[in-house]
């Protein structure tokens, strides 16, 4: 009894010991070559977790420099539109449907999916200098990885290429303005000193006119539609914006000027896989993109520009410097940690994605609309992307729509009146208000909700019936089929 | 003796079922209210970690995004000028002593102190839209930070002010010329449409001049020193740059223009304990500070305005969204992280070890400069300083030298080719070439080896033996003070 006893005692500490090593392993083994015990970092790593722990129903997110709610202890969650309530689960049946800004929202997903490989952590005392150590604004290891993006991408030829990093395209375009237009530039071979016509092709982004109209230089004056320029004097120096693919209607626009007079500035911000078959690496004088449409991270104001010429790549470096005295380094770092992540097994994933989400959006939005008479979209043209080695429609970041009917002139009041959808008018691309542009790049909340205003708008037109209280059951219904999900 | 051995295995059994539940307790026991167990945020917070543990000899620090050495496992050192090596540890004998830059590093060292509080975990997914769920381009969180930390410093007067963001001071200078100039203004009362005169007082920093000239504005034009103004058509509209304490001399500037047609730019970015006793909170119609000079953050592209009229507010928040699309997040994130600790305890700490740093470094260059006949320094003015609550003399971040010797007549190659020290040229600030500007705020190896120098330099004034190898007997001398630290 007493040996049964005994040997049962045995066998309890030999499993307790057995558990001790182990426990111990797994306390104090970490340091030997598995994890690092943390120190200064933890709280910084702890409060980014607890943050992002928040919950929010899927519908909205918490911000580590949100507003700290009444109970002190967190920021509170930040709903999407048309989701409301401290935890984002309540559906705001009369909200409008925000299909206006370009926030690029789709990609979240993605990058909550890859959570670990993205965060980054600053240093309190990370690059505090106006320049690194090479003396210059860029991170050698961001530009670096910039014209890996593009290689992977197959989108752009940057070798042999300067490349100047920017507050975002925004900041960028204005640098190329000035740098091609400046008296002092040898691009253009009149000696003329008036100043150089900025010209687009409608319809176009209206930050282009926006901004060069605000800094009112003596070297350039906006002058609109291209195609009405009166080139008859022979020495008129002309700077054109190409947009390709086109904000807002996604076509590859090409120059249509050509020679030593006129210089392009090529806005290629949407020229990723995402949006447009690639096919073929763009190869233009000056040409810029941005973290914004790559990545998603329009809050992280960082774009480049690739530039061919050195004189010009020059005068578009003094111009970030004497404006904004380079870009944040925070940003800087940023971007390179999300670019690498893009680049991890030549961008497959970050593309197969980003195509995937907007192509099922842009087909559902066509189905929708091709049931209608009153509503038309953008031409869809499919070709080979040397992306993705098929040939492929586009998948575009915006929709161009246009009211047929002719009593339909303000095709952004019928969206707003009828579905309660605010999207961008047509007059502020410098097109007819027949037009109306709906961004299909925000969160999927918005994007579910677009559609299902305008499947509504839509199943309405053989409708005769007075059209009262349409958002009322559509939405309750919205919401019932939401929560079932 | 069955007995004893049963009891003593009963002891043991007691024994590893307590260590188990020790090591249970500490492995898991953290979730229950004591550490987070880190699941994303880790791999971050490792390599953060990793990167600071890289060992540079005091003498420099390893980034992030640094280049990654050959070894290809993490970055190497950057050393501060006059240090080398892979681990920072080489002396570079004949190098130069920089005191051009205005890099802010004298505050390093504090943040390699308050490590924990003053990092931050940026998540993938943090703040990818363009604006604040509130609509706005601006942390209200960093707004309000802002506020506190001139409340704290007692250094200017928000209250009832607006408040905007820029890409550092660089950024907003421009955008207060535009929007004081801009034709459309009713800040003037005249209603003269010539460009608005751009002025300054000599000695000025010379970004004013660049960044005015480099616009081409038909709004404004730079016209220097605003004495030799020519105010007889009586409608002239002037705008000066008021910069106080005054880069590079240190003065406590005050606006010369007064009246209808006259607005000034208050630049006050040096207007912190750090720096100059504070008299009294300013109070201008335009005044611009940044997060460089008040935590030491140059490469966070980060500054603010504080204004008075709604207008003029208006206009500037417009410029920082058409030239910028706003701030990037990741800069503003980090700005409220170390606003956060900067106001922690009433901003006693770090104005503390500012003004101590700073002026520490500055009586050792009076002591220096005062055995000399031929280099002088700026006036030394002690004011009552309401934040420290006494009577203290200026601690400036320049040291403004003058050369007196009548033959002496460019003082930047003086100091260049008999002590190796490069300075900026006093013709770089409107000013004669018998001065030159040498930064103060660099870090303590810069300075320890600009006071050397100079303290070499100056000890030869009485020599009459001809100057050679200054350099190579100093240097190595120096060599060994440090390595005896």
């Amino acid at each position: 009894m007493a040996k049964l006893q005994q040997s049962s005692y045995v066998l309890c500490l030999a499993f307790s010991v057995a558990v001790n090593l182990y426990l111990i392993l797994n306390l104090y083994g970490h340091g030997a070559g598995g994890q690092w015990e943390l120190s200064w970092s933890r709280r910084a790593a702890e409060e980014a977790e607890h943050v992002a722990a928040v919950p929010c129903s899927g519908h909205g997110r918490a911000y580590l420099d949100g507003l700290v709610l009444d109970d002190g202890k967190q920021p509170g969650c930040e709903c999407n539109s048309c989701f409301g309530g401290s935890d984002c689960s309540q559906f705001l049946t009369d909200c409008e449907s925000n299909a206006d800004g370009g926030d690029p929202y789709f990609l979240e997903p993605f990058w909550m999916e890859h959570a670990s490989e993205s965060a980054i952590l600053v240093a309190g005392w990370h690059r505090m200098g106006y320049s690194f150590s090479d003396k210059s604004y860029i991170s050698q290891e961001l530009e670096r990885l910039i014209r890996k993006v593009h290689d992977v991408a197959g989108n752009a030829v940057t070798q042999g290429r300067y490349i100047v990093i920017g507050a975002g395209s925004t900041h960028l375009i204005n640098a190329a303005v000035q740098a091609l237009s400046s008296s002092s530039t040898d691009n253009f071979n009149s000696s003329s000193s008036s100043p150089a016509s900025i010209v687009v092709t409608i319809p176009y982004y209206a930050l282009y006119e926006t901004q060069t109209e605000y800094f009112q230089s003596v070297n350039y004056k906006f002058e609109g539609d291209g195609s009405l320029l009166n080139l008859s004097s022979g020495t008129k120096r002309v700077i054109e914006f190409v947009t390709a693919p086109n904000n807002p209607d996604g076509k590859l626009n090409k120059a249509n000027f050509q020679g030593p007079n006129s210089a392009a500035i090529y806005d290629r911000v949407y020229y990723w896989p995402h949006f447009t078959p690639i096919p073929t690496p763009a190869n233009d004088d000056v040409m810029v993109f941005s973290i914004s449409k790559l990545t998603g991270h329009a809050g992280t104001r960082l774009g480049w520009a690739v530039i061919k010429d050195e004189a010009v790549y020059q005068r578009i470096l003094q111009h970030t410097l004497i404006s904004n005295l380079g870009i944040s380094r925070d940003a800087q770092l940023r971007a390179m940690k999300l670019l690498n992540v893009v680049v991890e097994g030549g961008g497959k994933e970050i593309f197969e994605f980003g195509y995937t989400t907007m192509r099922k959006r842009w087909e559902k939005l066509k189905n929708t609309l091709s049931l209608s008479n009153r509503f038309s979209l953008q031409k869809d043209e499919p070709l080979f992307c040397t992306f993705f080695q098929k040939r492929r429609g586009p998948s575009p970041a915006y929709a161009w729509v246009k009211c047929e009917r002719e009593e339909d002139v303000d095709c952004y009041k019928v969206l707003q009146e009828e579905a309660n959808v605010y999207g961008r008018r047509g007059s502020v691309f410098g097109a007819e208000d027949r037009y109306v542009r709906l961004a299909l790049i925000r969160s999927q909340d918005d994007f579910d909700i677009l559609l299902h205003r305008l499947n509504q708008l839509v199943s309405k037109e053989d409708d005769s019936q007075p059209q009262t209280s349409i958002n009322n059951v559509t939405t309750h219904e919205f919401l019932r089929r939401k929560s079932r999900k």
